[in-house]
């Protein structure tokens, strides 16, 4: 980008003299409107970064202190829990902005909600920036922003971080990795290989809104009603499912994949077969709509706020409500049941009262989704 | 790359025919010598690529689990120490492989390093792969491979993971991150604000080794010993030290800026001065004519697999003697000590007796070290 400075102690020649207006030491931040490679290098630009735009953001004692790792005290960490549990994601969605979200709450609800179906309560997260030389710093700040909101709004706290920068070229802006750790309460024991014959099987809301929120702006599309992606934070609908059923078997958040990627794992690790009725799948109209014009299957399509449990048949009813009492479940439903039958194998029952095999996608249907 | 296949369906037109040779379902892995986007989808190929690349190479319950998350229990985890320490780190490092080490080696390193400086015993690694289209899964294998020996050689277990794919163009190969959880051990408090008047700074061993080994590659440079990455854990060296000193104040690995950033870092956190005599700096002759060579200063180069530490001054040669002992540490020798003068300041003697002031570098002297 041509108004991107290269150094601070360039002078201008002018007229055949070197004009020092300008010439500052040392150089603040605003000087450099766009990333430069600098920023990445472990110096002054890189501490100013963090204080101008991370600190900011995520304001807390553990990031202030700027250790090579943030430190925790395990007894407030586990205060009902003698087990923790760990998750990572990297996020390189294109676009970083749309309709519902960024990458940076992307960033903070997906590995929160990965956290939370194994049963934990979120707690500490990391968060490390590759960014492309030339991003503008004012998107980095954007970004960031909505990661220290998104944090706030799940209860987390992100103490420690990193920052590298790449030549132009040779990234696409930002990618985000975080990682996560959370407290697994005693006597939950959440899995995929869980599932029992006779299980439940419950969707906390509509299907698909994330890929084609993403899909609809890559592809320039306009709907009667904006598709928004449901990128939302569950560790608090978790809670209250393991309230309801402490007992509950498995949960999954139906991302890249989609609810199709999710069931047969979880057909897989359980040796079980899992029937669901296509009729009660929630999807919009809007989403089904662009599904059908862009040949999506709402199965195969990522979700960024949904979760799928397998409960035991008699805790189904109890489990519905505590979904639907949380605000990010109100479109909850019981799609189908795990059985004894076709272990492994996912099958959905058609309107017209066909059966068809739903198999894990090969590859990918929708690149770069989260 | 012209061999890769975009569909394990293509049948080829042979005069006209298709052939269908080859085609076979599911698609084994080898089928794909190089990344494509299917790989980071979520799908079959997704979790071909964990079966067969990350599964062997980091082998352990936590990771077969193969769950949202991992569990693992606190109690065993925090054996003597109820504090836990938390650091990620993106690795971006140019090129993949050079003398000593990999990205993958440095990716383990690094983070249990990170660790290591606030004197956690470190545990479990997470690592997330963001990986260009069209990278050969043979390396890919290769840098695994070099991660889980890593690991097993730092006695850390990497429990979890993720993989992203992005198109040609927008990355560069393969970047890695890394986040790491370690216990404190109860009565070690080490933190860069602890530094003392009077106390003794320590440094590991050689300086700038990792960072000349990368730009000689870079640079096409030969030299009559070849340089080679310092790349190495430092956990046990950090018990050595903890052991000989447990008021052992201030603990940095020099990374990206080198000594020279981390000492004014501590510098400016403790509001200490910093001494240090340049001709008890360890430096390898052939670094040393590397650095004179294209003009970089040992000060400033990166290391990754060495610690710089402020000890009081009684403690001094206990702590000498237990870096020495460790197999990096050889090399260690007393480079200086922390002063009441020129608070936040980092002054350097030199050979000839003048003082020079080390300046924290402004941006990057040496883009993508790590």
């Amino acid at each position: 980008m041509a108004d991107e400075k290269t150094s601070s102690t360039d002078g201008k020649v002018v007229d055949g003299a070197v004009e020092f207006d300008g010439l500052v030491c040392p150089v603040p931040l605003q000087d450099y409107p766009n990333i430069i490679l600098g920023h990445g290098g472990g110096g002054k630009l890189s501490a100013e970064l963090v204080e101008h735009v991370f600190l900011p953001a995520f304001q807390n004692d553990y990031l202030g202190a700027l250790g090579d790792s943030a430190v925790f005290p395990v007894a407030e960490t586990v205060g009902g829990g003698r087990r923790l549990a760990m998750s990572t994601d990297s996020y390189v969605v294109r676009p970083l902005f749309f309709p519902g979200g960024s990458i940076g709450d992307l960033a903070v609800n997906g590995t929160v909600n990965d956290l939370a179906m194994v049963g934990a309560k979120p707690l500490y997260l990391t968060a490390a920036f590759i960014i492309e030389e030339g991003f503008p710093i004012a998107q980095l700040k954007r970004i960031a922003d909505a990661m220290g909101a998104a944090a706030r709004n799940a209860g987390v706290t992100v103490i420690t971080g990193d920052t590298k920068v790449v030549q132009r070229g040779h990234g696409d802006g930002c990618y985000i990795n975080t990682a996560g750790v959370g407290v697994v309460p005693d006597g939950i024991e959440i899995a995929a290989d869980r599932a029992r014959p006779g299980d439940a099987v419950i969707l906390s809301g509509t299907l698909g809104d994330h890929g084609m929120a993403i899909m609809s702006v890559r592809e320039g599309l306009e709907f009667e009603s904006e598709i928004r992606s449901d990128s939302a934070p569950l560790a608090d609908m978790v809670a209250a499912i393991t309230q309801a059923c402490p007992d509950v078997h498995t949960l999954r958040d139906p991302t890249r994949g989609g609810l199709a990627a999710s069931l047969n794992e979880i057909a897989a690790a359980s040796g079980c077969g899992i029937v669901i009725e296509e009729t009660r799948l929630p999807i919009h109209p809007t989403v089904q709509s662009a599904c059908e014009i862009l040949g999506f299957d709402p199965l195969l399509v990522a979700n960024e706020g949904k979760l799928v449990c397998m409960v035991p048949a008699e805790s189904a009813d109890a489990v519905l409500n505590a979904i639907r009492s949380d605000k990010h479940g109100s479109g909850a439903a019981l799609i189908g049941h795990v059985v004894a039958d076709h272990p492994g194998v996912v099958i959905a029952k058609t309107a017209i009262g066909a059966s068809r095999v739903i198999v894990t996608p090969i590859g990918e249907q929708l690149p770069r989704i989260c």
